[in-house]
């Protein structure tokens, strides 16, 4: 399909691109550059890439397809430094969770006849780094591809067919939709999981191996993604902080009344606003976006 | 260790201790009671019990250890109807998740010779019903056993020794600790479970799909206590609801704090948040709360 992959930034994501790129055979030539040396010595180690470059002029020179995977506040930095370096006609995509302003970013670079088409593949864990990659991480998952009114449309779909070659499915839309959806399914809740625990452990310092103890009864459930990579969180915060301060406002609406029907002891409230909440996870079920086992399908440990 | 246990109320917590006291023994009578049919019709099916009573008077007649599985608002009407039939110096314990307001009611009755202790095991799925029960729900949980300064100490051993022939850990506390910490670790992040899934269902009707294609960043796992039962939780929001709404603002002082970090574009603040919340998974995995695994071991679906 390409005769060059590049990989900048080789973590979870950029890890299981190359798992499974490397299992599907779909590049002549695949090259991976990180800039930390301990992500490249584990590349080494695993026999992930053969190709090493050692920096980003050369990962991307001759590249049909490069794929950024690293956090936001990099674009900036390794765009410039490859800017000058891109082969004529490559695809420039990346796995980034908000896009409007990396577009800005990619925009004033000014580049002819190089194709900028964000990617963002819905997939990953609470854990970081190159040995928390997984070749079938994106099987199943969605990828939604950003495209803008004026898109090569051969590009958007050869990197639709990339996505889907390592198990995705694929939707189109904007950027503007993708970053206020996100808000939503992912980024509202990684601020209220982080807030969860926040409050949690600061409510009562003598109670903390009771939170422990007793975490069975919920809060386990959000101390997963509330210790997701913090750097790549903060930078999503920073970049969609608009849609995020939007849908935050609407959560602390809707907690004031759900405070109000607990004051007021109205239990007919209560039951309407549970039962309400009861058939999404269905529907996520079906849609084979989650397990259908109980409790995530947990073992007992 | 009993001659006759009785459980009032077969649902994912009754049918479970059913299923395992058949596994241990432990008893040399046991019998049932549930007011509905379709769960007496499940029981009977699945041969989960032998003994099934017609009424609580019955169901409470000799017997040792009688355990109330039922929700909260459930307790007054069943206690009232068995008051007077319980077997002296017998063992009255509920699994339920608040403790004062129980108390009272018990309190209320006036009995003598009869030992109200409770009990709550913190397990559970987010299923219920008689289906739904399995009998290693309790295995390496923890269940706490409230105590009273005036608690007959053999009789506190004696419904210890219970649990843990369940494969439970047991620790015991008042019940106005056990209402504050629950309030912290089960209580809070239910209610914004379902506050976060109303959220993200009410923000805009026309992303509905959406919310269910992309709800592998973030939103499934809120999804999973969002879909618990709404009576249990209902009783449970009234039941507690002093602690919860004190824990529930200090929870959107804190979102406000964490909203004005984004408003101000404060990566720093964000950081410092974000990795603050990082070790606490860690504390509950190694106390055996959680499973190790990515993704709370998740299998690609």
């Amino acid at each position: 399909m390409f005769e060059k992959i590049s990989i900048i930034g080789c973590g979870l994501i950029g890890s299981s691109i190359l798992r499974n790129i490397n299992n599907k055979k779909i590049s002549k030539t695949i090259t991976v550059y990180d800039k930390a040396k301990n992500v490249i010595d584990i590349i080494k180690k695993n026999n992930l890439c053969d190709n090493i470059s050692k920096d980003i002029k050369s990962a991307v020179e001759n590249s049909d397809l490069v794929i950024l995977s690293v956090p936001l506040s990099s674009y900036k930095e390794i765009l410039l430094e490859a800017k000058d370096h891109f082969k004529k006609d490559a695809i420039i995509t990346d796995t980034g969770s908000v896009k409007k302003e990396v577009n800005k970013i990619f925009g004033n670079l000014n580049l002819k006849n190089i194709f900028w088409i964000t990617s963002h593949p819905i997939a990953g864990t609470e854990e970081s780094g190159p040995l928390a990659g997984f070749k079938d991480l994106f099987k199943n998952r969605w990828t939604i591809i950003c495209e803008n009114e004026n898109d090569n449309v051969d590009k958007i779909e050869k990197l639709k067919k990339f996505w889907e070659s390592l198990g995705s499915r694929v939707k189109l839309m904007s950027a503007e939709q993708h970053d206020f959806i996100l808000a939503l399914t992912s980024h509202l809740p990684h601020a209220v999981a982080y807030n969860i625990v926040i409050t949690a452990l600061s409510s009562d310092d003598k109670y903390k191996d009771e939170l422990v103890k007793y975490s069975a009864g919920g809060l386990r459930d959000f101390t997963r993604i509330a210790s997701s990579d913090p750097i790549m969180w903060r930078d999503i915060f920073l970049d969609n902080s608009a849609n995020i301060i939007d849908i935050l406002n609407k959560f602390s609406e809707n907690l004031d009344d759900l405070k109000k029907a607990i004051r007021d002891k109205n239990g007919e409230k209560l039951l309407k606003i549970f039962t309400s909440t009861k058939n999404i996870r269905k529907e996520i079920i079906k849609a084979g976006q989650d397990v259908k086992l109980p409790d995530f399908g947990r073992k007992k440990s």
